[in-house]
Formats: C-alpha cells, structure tokens, sequence
C-alpha cells in the first residue's frame, strides 16, 4: 500500500463540480470508480479543494492509498484507461503517508478567461465569459491591485465552514491580454467559496464604469459589502496547486 | 425581399457536418430552422462550402434571400436568439442578388490546433489534435512551404465533384507555436475534399520522422501518392472566406 498524489484536469461543464454528491455525476465520483477499477478501497479520495459546477480544472491535486505493483506511468494510462475524456490524471508521484493535498497546499492559481463582444461566440464561451460593453483593460487591472495583500475578503466570498475566518493573502492578481480577450490570473495561499468569482464580477463592473475602484477598494481594506453577482464558471480554471518542496518542508501539521 | 450574406461561427463538436442530410443535426438544417422562423422560405440558403462532421468555423459565409423590414443588429439578434448555443450568427450585411458566398470566393483560410503530450489534456482536446511524440514545428515548418504554389493535390483530397480538377492555388501556409502547442494556418483560393486534414496529417508525419520531406514534395509537384491518414476534425476551423472588395470586384461570373 502506497500514498499517491495525481494531477487532475477536466472540462468541467458536465460535472455539478468536484465534490460528490450523492449519484450526480460529479468529479470526485467519477475519479473514484475509476479507481475502484484499479483496486482501490477507501471511502473518499483526498483533494486540494472543491470546484463549482461548471468550474474547470487544470491542476487539482488528489491523493488516495493504493495498492499498485506497477509503474507510474502504468497508474496513470489505467486511470486514463478507466475515465471519461473530460476527466484525465496528468501526473502522479508516490508521496509520504502524511501528504494531505488540501492542508498541505501552501497557494493555489485560477484562471479567468473574458472575452468581448455583443454577439454570441460559440467558439468561446465553453471557456470564456462573454461580456458587453467591453470592460476598460487598464481600470480592471488598477482594481485588481487592490487585492494583492493579507486582507478579510468577507465582500468577495464565504469561508467553507460557517463562522470560519474570512482573512485571506493574495499574492497575485492581474489581467493579461489574450488572442480576442484577457486572461486573470489570481494566487492566494487560499480562496473562500465563490471568491474568485466574485472578484471577476466586480473587476468587470469597474471595467465597465459600473463600480468605483473605491468601493473594490473599500471591499477590500474594510470588508465593505459589494452587490450581489457572480462570474459564470465556464471561465474559471484551477491551474496549480503548490506545496512546501520535499526536503525544505514548511508543513504546518 | 433583399439577399443577405450572414457570417456564421459554429463548434462543429455536435454536428453531423456543415451539409443538410436528411434529418441529421447539420449546421444547414439548424440555421435553416431558425431562418423559416423569420418567414424565410427558399428551398436551401448558399454557404461558402461544406465543412465536414466535428469541424469548426469562425468564418464560414452562407447567404439568403429574406423579407425583413428591421435593421441588420435586429436580424442577427432574431437568429441568434432562435439558434442553439453552438452556432451563431457573428454579422449581416445585405449584398446584390447575384453574390454566391462559394462561387464569388477568391480566398479560404483554415487553422489548424495541434497540441503535444503522452497523456489524454481534457482542456485541449475539444479544439486541437493531441499527438505525441511532440513533432518537431521547425521541420512542419520548412515541410509546410513546400505546399506554397499552384499544384496538382490530387495527393491531398479529391475534387467535390467526381472527375474534377485537383489543381488549387495555396497562398499561405506555416506555422506558429501557441500557448502549449502549434497553430497552422494555411490560404488558398480553395481546397480538396480532406486537403486541410490531409496536409496537417501529412507534416506531423514529417515531424515526427515518420515521413520525408522528400515524400511531401514529390506529392505536391508530381502528385506522388501519400500513405492514407487524416487529422481529425476537432483541430480544424474555417477563419475566414474573402470575396472582391466592391468596387473593384472581380468575379468571375
């Protein structure tokens, strides 16, 4: 029996996200009868976060105990063998019993793809949010940094456990041009439930000249109340997990 | 009544080709539908040409004859609104009734996305064709521009018609990394049945080694027949079909 960490990515729009939930077809669910078909046993397999339904995933990270007389590379064909080609394993390593992908995580990195126009691009949207008038590039990337910094993000988000903290670090947040839109890309050692997507939502008010930079401002450095909205899913990506490089282990267990 | 030339953008993923065929979900049969909604009542609309089952466009042409009394915004906002969130119409403008969105076209332009990794990339694979060993882009490249000129395809593709020239004229043709992988575009005034798969197929051959350069050279000047193979039609997408600018038109009717 070993203790495998794999990389994750799908296409999540026909998933109703990670988490299991009862017999949706759901991420998880579907990772672990895949699994079930190399041997495994356990109830749950571990991961470094929920996505939304709808979200999309480049770099979730999973662990699970396994019995396997193999190699990796054979792990990771037999896996691919048994899932769906919205879901595959992109990477695996054997870690130490301990490695919890979720507590050991020490950033994580989304994605937010945008793209503009008054019509609708099919070609675009399974991973974009489409958006109109065209946000203002320059105001939402002022806005953005705003968010850089340890702050109580209460306005963008709610903690996944009922009167949890709501203090966060940002290390990064910015918009970058991208073929016909822009690309957000934001790290943060965690995010509350719908935080990155709410960010989006009010950056692209303020891009679009319906939300002063000072209420995101306000938001941000006195927990300001924002008004309701959301960013769609189909635009947001998990692209990497990181955690502590073996050998210069910060865990905090 | 007036003669409409719409630009139609599709995800060809669920769609059993460009062509009506019986009741097969076709790009036709789907605009059509939306188009009779509108009183539209022609036997068939024109289109630019027919791209295969799984191909995309961004740039495919169609045009039609219609009665309708409102602006061009207000004709795309009425199709669109009764066409299904794979396909849309991106612009309208009215032209003469004698334009043919296929005879009057002097220049067709494809992508084509190629992406390279041992293992499945869910994110990928819906718009790029994965292939592993990673090709070498430099010798695609100088493969590519041997394909340059007016030639004998017969190589490539076969003429729609049954005994049809396969003489075609490609203009451009090379090329470019993106992102994690390589888009090739490539120009002529038009193309063979399966000429674009057939080419791409053809120079990832050559960049892997399976394939000379010499073997797509004695194709294209002495039409030298080619091993079978065809990229697959997920990487493929129509850009963009060009006519005489009015004016200084040029056609040949």
């Amino acid at each position: 029996m070993a203790h495998y960490k794999v990389i994750l990515a799908y296409d999540g729009t026909h998933f109703l996200g990670f988490q299991r939930q009862g017999a949706a077809r759901t991420v998880q669910s579907t990772v672990e009868d895949a699994l079930r078909r190399l041997g495994w046993q356990e109830r749950a397999l571990l991961s470094a976060g929920r996505t939304d339904s709808g979200v999309h995933a480049s770099g979730q990270v999973i662990a699970f105990d396994l019995v396997w007389n193999h190699s990796l590379e054979d792990l990771l064909a037999a896996l691919n063998a048994h899932l769906p080609e919205d879901v595959a394993a992109r990477a695996a390593e054997e870690v130490t019993a301990e490695f919890h992908p979720r507590f050991d995580a020490l950033e994580r990195r989304y994605r937010y793809r945008l793209c503009a126009g008054p019509l609708r691009a099919p070609l675009r949207e399974r991973y974009a949010w489409r958006v109109w008038p065209e946000p203002d590039a320059a105001a939402m990337n002022a806005a953005a940094g705003l968010l850089r910094g340890t702050h109580d993000f209460a306005a963008f988000g709610a903690p996944h456990k009922a009167g949890g903290s709501t203090i966060r670090c940002v290390t990064a947040a910015a918009w970058q041009p991208e073929g016909d839109g822009w690309v957000f890309e934001i790290r943060g050692n965690a995010f509350l439930y719908h935080q990155v997507r709410r960010t989006v939502w009010a950056l692209v008010q303020v891009g679009q000249g319906r939300l002063s930079r000072e209420a995101v401002s306000a938001a941000v450095l006195t927990a300001q109340p924002l008004p309701p909205g959301l960013a769609p899913a189909c635009g947001l990506e998990l692209t990497e997990v990181r955690y502590p490089v073996e050998g210069e282990d910060e865990r905090r267990r």
